[in-house]
């Protein structure tokens, strides 16, 4: 039987797919066991396949393939006889690579050129609190950025264009009054937990020997529906989760010694993302169909699993018991309560990845404010120390003592990830949204988690999200799912019964 | 400055070397740490950048730049300024281009096909020792190995095409009467030592825990001049080594907790081949003139560390003492003397890897005389489970009970490796005959060996071969070298002289 257009199309993809995964192993070796000094070979061999794929994304043979089952022009279909699945995947494909050739080689170099240099910069500014080190570097970012956001276009707003490429079709102007929002309810909440006393935590700070948080690590993943023959788990510098293909989902984490709980939030972190790529349909490898909606939807999968799942009363039910059976010495005397509380302690810090659920979302609001107004040319660059300073005392009332612990704190911006920092809430708002639909069919998740059950959690996520790959955009997911567009209501419900119960509000 | 025609050449090669160095890491992350149901996009993922690779040694713009250097056709040099290892380099491109040429892409994939069915079909033999299920196999791959012979060409023996694949300019008619007269001295000796007591060896068979086995081999490879910044050390079901770079060499080893000595030479074989990629010229990354010479010529050095050096007596008196300390229980009543006499205990066994220093070039010459005979036509394979069994009789005593111990137990055949197993031998006598020369300028290594210092012995071998990459043919190298081509002559001295003394004949 001769392939049908469908099909010689989605080999052709394949094709890119399969070196992408490649460029993922580069990626994950590099952070895992490449040894040092093979760093300048490796950047080489990263920019050649790099190189490659664009080729493919954007040869003849690719877009004669797309072009003969959907106008590139218009986006009207050509076949009407494709499923509805296959329609979402050309549309998904026809969006790639208009995207892949509207910037041109040159601008795309030059972009590379400037954030490579630019993290350079950033890691010795950040190192000497240097942020005037740092300025010209960002300037040139900031330009770029724009120009970017010019040359991929948009109607409204120029930071539009810069969303998109991380969250799709998500705007400035429906994400502006959402964050006002949050923010006045969160910086409420921080000031009524503030007057409360704090809950007693230094039991959290024992020392825990590096292989037995490995294995606590291994029954966390075990739980969560993960098997060795799928899956792996590493160590590396930042904790971090490559999903090469379904069958192969590679996470790591950091091992803090004195601090066992940053290890089991990597790990439900990062296994949340794990999970995502676990379950994309393997029969779609290569099509958008297998592939995640976006960062956004991304990012709700690993705070499902690290703070709503990870964080509740009902998972350390479960969990509590082995933790004090894997260290009876550093948690053998401390009740569960106790436990659960410190785990959900509110501490308003500078470091946007150290904070807990209440604060963490201020921080992004934070770079979101700065970033909008600079890509819209409303504030300078020079300006950023100054700025992020006065936010922080007025959202978390804390004041920066020096820029590595302020302004420097993130490697994005060096990057050129201008418009990332929002798929970060976004994260946590689709997360709680879904949540809320999970917890009205499956009343009883509570008593399961409590017996040490999560497969209901991880096959709704599975049934709702993953198995559809990128099949619906990430508004039309959420509609599908909870029957109403994103919103920050559910997510303020949530944290509002969540910390007045802790904190006796 | 404008770039030279040399190194646009240069820079073009040094692609192909980036998606080989590629290819490299795909191999070794399928043996070491890839889950194991990730196998069937590996697979897909090689033979993707399997293709990419010839496309690029094949592609127009390779064979005009080498064009502008060398004429492909003659290989008489166009331009009269360029060094004498430049000369050497453009040679080696040639060769490679018109081998990568002559075999036709649905020859190639045919051929792939074959042997990768092969391969399955060698399994499941194996494992039933079922030589019959593997002969059709067999057949296909024997009758397509004449094919490529054929279409690679040669002057006097369908042999020497094959050959010339894994050791350049080595002949059939070099190769046989080398082989018989190592054949008469070693079964000869075979019989000397048999008849003599054997040495005790109980004690190299007791446990010996994982992680202290690793602990010990770290202690080796740092003897050897290997550091963590440029290497590493890894399990996996059979010891290799890829070097992916000189900057980025990883070896692997197996531990038998049982018979710490399988880690120890795996160890010292691989640590061998690992030098030779660490010492390759980091600024001709990319061209010949950072290659290997030739299988024969590695070999020599995996081999060079594993038996000449790490069976030496000098080799032990530094490390039995640190053996010793390690492991206390198992090693701290046996004598120095005892340890050594066990570790070149000669024992003939069915099996090539597991073979002493006397029987292993048997079971090598064995191996070449049914291929030679297959390939010239004189013999069938169904006849290969007998001759088999009866050589092994002749050279070894031993009558293998089944295939498994017998003609099953490589792999080699199955992938199509016909032409290969003579590098083993050709190694240790390539090994040998530098080892003598290396002994007539540096008198007093044992000393310094004894004392725990390898340097000389390290720099020498990077100085005379590694620091050359493919500059000399391996005939050439060995000329330079030792002033003579290569022989039998100081092996079956060195051999006489070694175990003459050990077994008192």
């Amino acid at each position: 039987m001769p392939l049908s257009a469908y099909d010689k199309l989605h080999a052709l993809s394949k094709k890119t797919s399969l070196m992408n995964a490649i460029h993922s192993l580069l990626d994950w070796d590099q952070e895992t066991y490449m040894p040092h000094d093979a760093i300048e070979l490796r950047s080489m061999q990263i920019e050649e396949i790099a190189h490659l794929v664009h080729k493919e994304k954007t040869s003849t043979r690719f877009v004669k393939a797309l072009g003969a089952l959907i106008d590139i022009e218009t986006g009207s279909i050509v076949d009407p006889n494709l499923t509805q699945e296959q329609v979402a995947a050309l549309q998904r494909w026809r969006r790639d690579y208009i995207q892949a050739v509207k910037l041109p080689n040159s601008f795309v170099k030059l972009f590379a050129k400037t954030t490579s240099s630019a993290s350079h910069a950033w890691k010795t500014a950040k190192e000497h609190n240097d942020f005037r080190a740092f300025a010209p570097h960002m300037e040139k970012v900031v330009s770029l950025s724009r120009k970017k956001a010019d040359i991929l276009g948009f109607k409204e707003h120029p930071y539009d264009a810069l969303l998109d490429l991380y969250e799709p079709e998500m705007k400035t102007h429906f994400l502006t009054p959402l964050f006002s929002k949050l923010k006045l309810f969160l910086t409420q909440l921080l000031k009524d937990i503030e007057v409360k006393p704090p809950f007693p935590d230094t039991f959290l700070h024992q020392y825990c020997p590096n292989h037995q948080q490995i294995a606590f690590s291994h029954q966390l993943l075990h739980a969560m529906g993960f098997h060795p023959s799928t899956s792996r788990l590493d160590l590396s510098a930042h904790p971090f989760c490559t999903g090469m293909q379904p069958k192969d989902t590679r996470m790591t984490t950091k091992i803090h010694p004195e601090n066992i709980l940053f290890c089991v939030g990597a790990v439900l972190h990062e296994g949340g993302h794990g999970l995502y790529n676990m379950h994309l349909p393997f029969k779609h490898y290569g099509s958008p169909l297998a592939e995640q909606v976006s960062l956004g939807i991304d990012e709700s999968q690993s705070r499902f699993w690290e703070t709503l799942i990870g964080q509740s009363y009902p998972f350390w039910q479960h969990f509590f018991p082995l933790l004090q059976k894997g260290f009876p010495e550093q948690f053998g005397s401390v009740p569960l309560q106790d436990f659960y509380h410190a785990v959900n302690a509110v501490k308003p810090g500078f470091i946007r990845i150290d904070s807990d659920e209440v604060s963490y979302n201020l921080h992004v609001i934070l770079r979101f404010e700065i970033e909008k107004a600079l890509i819209e040319g409303s504030m300078k660059v020079k300006e950023i120390p100054d700025v992020w300073n006065s936010k922080m005392r007025e959202y978390l009332g804390l004041s920066p003592e020096f820029d590595g612990q302020g302004c420097l704190q993130d490697i994005h911006w060096a990057l050129g990830y201008i418009g990332y920092f929002p798929t970060y809430t976004l994260g946590n708002l689709y997360a709680v949204q879904f949540f809320d639909t999970f917890q009205k069919t499956h009343p009883h998740w509570k008593e399961a988690a409590a017996r040490g059950s999560f497969e209901e959690i991880r096959l709704w996520l599975k049934e709702n999200i993953h198995q559809y790959g990128r099949q619906f955009l990430p508004n039309e997911l959420c509609q599908k799912i909870t029957g109403r567009a994103l919103s920050e209501e559910p997510y303020i419900h949530y944290l509002t019964e969540k910390y007045k119960n802790l904190y006796k509000i």
